[in-house]
């Protein structure tokens, strides 16, 4: 089923293992990871930010220097935009998710929207364009990976320049020194190993804006941008595993189930649960999120009696999203939020 | 290729991404992580580490009395005893590992040895059997993940009981709040969330010890249990990686290769590199290690030209163990250190 190519990017990058939705800040190292290219070997002494293009007082900045900068703390759940992938038939050949794309982190550091201000963004500004140090090829062209955001949402929203995880400097593979975090919108957003922003007048074309992660039906099909994350719910799979297969079981009588929802669109409005396939729903207990962008907590007592089961949840949120049962199929394999299954052994 | 289930593994365990061969100590997050079941929930204030069997005085410690025995520091080269298994042919069913199961960490601990001194282990004894907090199914027998040692090594050895990694408290997926760790041996060895060490006056039959990890041929073959690594050399994909195939791009000149290499049965005496596919060999330089259960760092400067290549090293200890060119096949798919294959492209 899966390719050696979708194995070698499955083994390197990895997902949260689900139960890690127990803690409300995922753990470094339990936090899903997408490295595009290779982590790129950077010293803190050498390493500038370069801040030009469209702006009146061009920056270079040492980490020294950021860090004097007005600190700020998010709290953000972060998703990637191709989690869900592997359950799309035919499958899109990328990294092969299946649900655990996904992690909740602290990040410290100084909010875009000051840097910006400081260098003075000129009026024709349209995008600001963020460059990374790693470096690979897409379709024999050799690259930077690089990402856009519109000046607004630059100048006016929450994004941070961050150089902490979880009160510790950002380890290699989050990208030390500097990255992006951009709450809200899907992982592809927040460019690790931060090397130059630029501000410019004209939609970003590069390959990661305008190639991959976009919403298309085939390749002739232009596409639509992916920016911020639809719902979903996840559940911590409940009871033990069988070793190869990762199949559950639990003994009858209550199962507490909990787990965790998300939205960049919005505060999650509601999470259900089935335990009959998607076939009937009940509501979940919800909580309110510890921030503004991170999960909310949801739990629900099982009463499980023997037999075999599969569990799913959904959620909704505030815009009006709802996890769709079956998945949306495109081009690229993203955005599948399609409603978590696991398939559960009651044993009497 | 690929099955479903072992996408389920790969999607959540991981390897150390190769380019991380450049630092002497993995970084937390990039060291490889096999978690058999699921991690356990463990609060350091309700756990005690039991320390019974055949022993004078049974012990029941706290994390904090723990911390208050001995302490000492071993770096630690461990590598998966499944590393290579998605190599063989037929594939055996499991972690599908490629090359990256590997990393090596600082561990602060209590000697093992001071500890079993203390409880006072008794003559009939022959193994010491390790229990971990995780719990799974094998073949549908619920069991703790359990793992035994030779009383002499345990009595005699290096091992050690870890409550840090690299200067800090373990996190949850390496084993908080207290895992075992023996220099030289695989990875399945090193019990994490431990809870309980027995001793006993027979060998220890369980699944992990008789069933799994052990090299056998056929169902019926009893097998050869698993212990210390065989010698393994791997080296930094060179140049940047082209994104979906990872394929590797160098321009043409001189190419500085370098990587690290290992071997649980004595030091790494060479190191060879070939850049024509193993026809020709030649020796790398090579460092002495850190401590002598770390790996060795080796390099080599390529003279590339334009051209399509396929880059191996290989290993040799002290013990005369040798790297093979193609995988030895084994029904566990175990203890595949065939010689590391990089094909790149040297772009003129």
């Amino acid at each position: 089923m899966i390719s050696l190519e979708e194995l070698q990017l499955a083994a390197r990058n990895h997902g949260m293992p689900l139960e890690a939705l127990r803690y409300p800040v995922t753990p470094v190292g339990l936090h899903y990871l997408l490295i595009h290219y290779d982590i790129p070997l950077v010293e803190a002494a050498g390493w500038r930010l370069a801040v030009g293009g469209l702006v009146e007082r061009p920056l270079s900045l040492s980490l020294e220097e950021i860090r004097a900068r007005p600190a700020t703390e998010l709290t953000v759940t972060m998703e990637c935009a191709g989690n869900g992938r592997a359950r799309l038939e035919p499958r899109p050949v990328s990294q092969p998710w299946l649900d655990e794309a996904v992690g909740t982190a602290v990040w410290t550091g100084t909010p875009l929207r000051l840097l910006l201000e400081e260098a003075g963004v000129l009026e024709d500004a349209v995008e600001v364009v963020f460059r990374g140090l790693d470096r690979g090829l897409e379709g024999g062209v050799e690259q930077s990976y690089e990402r856009s955001l519109p000046v607004d949402l630059a100048l006016g929203g929450e994004a941070v320049l961050a150089y902490e995880i979880n009160g510790e400097p950002l380890p290699p593979q989050h990208g030390f020194p500097l990255r992006l975090v951009v709450p809200g919108w899907y992982g592809m957003t927040n460019v690790k190993w931060l090397a130059a922003i630029e501000v410019v007048d004209r939609p970003f074309t590069g390959h990661q804006q305008a190639v991959s992660y976009c919403l298309r039906t085939d390749e002739a099909d232009e596409g639509i941008p992916l920016t911020r994350m639809l719902p979903r719910a996840l559940m911590v799979p409940p009871g033990i595993p069988d070793f190869p297969t990762r199949r559950r079981t639990v003994p009858d009588g209550p199962v507490p189930l909990e787990g965790r929802a998300w939205s960049g669109w919005g505060p999650v409005e509601s999470v259900e649960v089935s335990t009959d396939g998607g076939g009937t729903w009940r509501p979940a207990e919800l909580d309110e999120p510890e921030s503004q962008w991170a999960w909310h907590a949801w739990r629900y007592e099982w009463a499980a009696r023997t037999g075999e089961y599969e569990l799913r949840c959904r959620a909704r949120d505030a815009a009006g999203n709802e996890q769709p049962l079956e998945p949306a199929w495109n081009l690229g394999g993203y955005a599948n939020n399609a409603a978590q299954r696991v398939p559960v052994t009651v044993a009497g």
